[in-house]
């Protein structure tokens, strides 16, 4: 299968029984994923870049939580805003947003 | 933070609405993702290995998927008597299972 380059993870408190607890849901973390697919396909990086939604990280105090593999980059209180910021600079640029990092 | 060392995502086809569509779900991503819990448990992992649920990858056919950062490690058709091997060989011994990679 073709593998990612970069596959960027949102946390969207989706549980696996359907519920959706935790905090990142609250805090945007569905606008944000939605906003990265855009991002991603007006890039025209879908082949290489991939979104995905998740579960709970456990680390709901720092949310909404973004995570960066396989470069292991993990980001805190994410808004939407920042979106474009995280696109032009880490997964076009290959530098990570320093201020994110947690 | 403590970031983990391998990070384990098995698809659990949770939607960011709440909703299990998808197919994971229904090919035992739940008790897959439980199974890995426990097993990172018994192994007393827990800070260096993370699991976490996520939605659809968009390979359902494939599925039930797991995923290995920051290897990049993509399993396909994985069942539940899959994740011992996978802990064993992969997550401890650093070698892929190479018959449920895709």
């Amino acid at each position: 299968m073709n593998k990612p380059k970069r596959h960027i993870f949102v946390c969207t408190s989706s549980r696996p029984n359907g519920q959706q607890k935790g905090m990142c849901h609250t805090k945007e973390g569905v606008n944000i994923m939605m906003k990265f697919i855009e991002e991603v396909e007006d890039r025209d990086l879908g082949g290489e870049v991939f979104v995905t939604n998740t579960g709970c990280f456990g680390i709901c105090e720092k949310g909404a939580i973004v995570v960066v593999y396989p470069d292991n980059v993990w980001y805190g209180s994410v808004s939407v805003d920042d979106v474009e910021e995280i696109m032009e600079k880490h997964i076009e640029g290959g530098s990570p947003v320093a201020r994110l990092e947690i």
